[in-house]
C-alpha cells in the first residue's frame, strides 16, 4: 500500500513479520520499554486486546506479530501521533485487526464499554506531571510525564474495560512500585507475575514488567530478572531473543 | 564461659568473630534467610536494634558481628527457644549488648515502649496459619506458619516500636508481596529498598529482602538480584561473601 510520509518522518523495520513503523526523526520514537512489554505480555487465540496510550502503535504491531489475538484497539490522545500510528497500520496492511482510536484514556470505558477486553497493555508515562524536567516539545512530554492522564486513570480504565480474569500488562518504574501496588489493588487488579529489568547484572532495576489479573487471587510469581547489557554496548542473549533477531 | 548443653543440642560455628550458636539437631535450625537478612540489614554506630521472633538468636548475633549498634533486644515467644538463644549469647560473652526477651510479638510495644528503636529486624513465618502442611513439631511450625502472630502483627509492632525514620528490615516470600505492601503501607512503613533472591539466575525469586522506613517518602530502589547457586551445589561468590568465608 502506498503511504504518504510527512516531513520529518521515516520508516523503520521492526524485524518481525516484515512489519515496518513510521516514526519522527525529532519526535518520540518507541523505546526498549515497549518492546520488552510486548515480549512479556501474552494474548490467546481470539483475544480482544486494548493498548492504552499507544503512541506510534508499536505495542499492537509487535503483539499482532507474536500472538493470534482476534483484534487490537489502540487509544492515543495526540492527533498527530494517532494519525501516524494509523498510517503504520495501513503500511503493514493490518487495518482488519488493528484499529487506532484517537481519544482520551480517561474515557476509555465510555468509548469501548465495560468488561469487553481480554487483555489491556500500557506503557504509560513514568513521571508525575510537574516533576522533573518537562520536555518543551509536547509530544515527548506526554509520553514521559503524566500530562494527559495519571497512573490512577490508566489503572481505573484498564479495570473497567477488562473482562473478569482479564490481564493488564504494564511497564513502569520500580521507584513508584508502592503507588502502583496500591492503585492496582484499589481497582481489583491483582499482580500475579512480575519481572524486573536491570541495565546490568549488578545494577538496580530501572523498569518493572507486571501482569495483573482483574479479580485474581493474591499470589505473585517473581520471574527471573531480565538483564539488558552483558557489557557496555553488548546486549545479552535474552534481549536479542526478545527483539527477534 | 561454661555453657550447659541440653540433650539433642549442638554448637555450630558462625564464621564471624569466632561466634558460635546453639541449635537443636532435630529442631528448627537457622536458615539462609536469616543470614541473607543480616547481610542486607544495616545498623549505625550507637543504634538500638530489636529482632522480632528471634528463634535461635541468629540475627542479633550476626548483626552484632557486622555493626557497631549499641544494643540488641530480641523477642521470642517459645520458652525453650528463648532459653537456647540466651545461652548462645552467654556462650559468646555478649550479655552486655544482646538481651533475649521471652515474650509475644503482638505485645512488643507494651514490652519495649513506643518509638524507642532505630532498627527492627524480622524473619517472620512465611505461611498463613492453617495453610499448607503444618509441621507436627510445634517449634518448627511456629517458625514457618503464622501460629503465634500474623504479618499484620509484626508490621504493626515494628511500626510502633520504631523511631520516626527508623528502618524495618524483613525477609519474606515474593508470593505474598501484595499483602506485604498493603500491610506495611497501613502502618506507615514505606518500602525504600528491595532485593529479590533467586535460587538460580534463570529461576523465579523465592525470597524478598525489604528495607521499609517509618514515615519515609515513596521512592523504591530495586537492587541487583541476589543469585544463590551458580550451578547445583555451587554457591555464587556473593553468597560466599555474605557468609563471610
Amino acid at each position: 500500500m502506498e503511504i504518504q510520509l510527512k516531513e520529518g518522518e521515516r520508516i523503520d523495520e521492526l524485524q518481525r513479520n516484515g512489519y515496518r513503523i513510521i516514526q519522527r526523526e525529532n519526535g518520540f520514537c518507541f523505546g526498549m520499554d515497549a518492546v520488552l512489554l510486548s515480549g512479556f505480555a501474552c494474548a490467546k487465540k481470539g483475544d480482544r486486546v486494548l493498548d492504552l496510550g499507544t503512541g506510534t502503535g508499536i505495542i499492537p504491531l509487535l503483539m499482532r506479530a507474536k500472538t493470534e489475538a482476534a483484534c487490537f484497539r489502540a487509544l492515543e490522545i495526540q492527533p498527530e501521533m494517532a494519525g501516524m500510528a494509523t498510517r503504520s497500520v495501513a503500511l503493514n496492511d493490518l487495518q482488519d485487526t488493528i484499529e487506532i482510536v484517537e481519544g482520551d484514556i480517561r474515557r476509555a470505558s465510555s468509548l469501548f464499554g465495560f468488561g469487553v477486553f481480554d487483555v489491556v497493555t500500557s506503557n504509560p508515562p513514568y513521571m508525575p506531571a510537574g516533576k522533573g524536567l518537562v520536555n518543551p516539545d509536547d509530544k515527548k512530554a506526554a509520553a514521559r510525564h503524566e500530562v494527559f492522564c495519571t497512573f490512577e486513570d490508566v489503572a481505573r480504565e484498564a479495570s473497567r474495560v477488562l473482562k473478569p480474569g482479564g490481564h493488564f500488562y504494564l511497564v513502569h518504574r520500580p521507584s513508584r512500585l508502592t503507588e502502583i501496588f496500591e492503585t492496582l489493588g484499589r481497582h481489583k487488579l491483582e499482580p500475579k507475575r512480575m519481572k524486573f529489568v536491570h541495565p546490568y547484572r549488578e545494577k538496580e532495576a530501572n523498569l518493572v514488567l507486571m501482569d495483573a489479573v482483574l479479580g485474581g487471587k493474591p499470589y505473585l510469581r517473581l520471574e527471573a530478572p531480565l538483564i539488558v547489557y552483558r557489557e557496555p554496548g553488548k546486549y545479552t542473549d535474552e534481549i536479542y531473543e526478545i527483539y527477534g533477531y
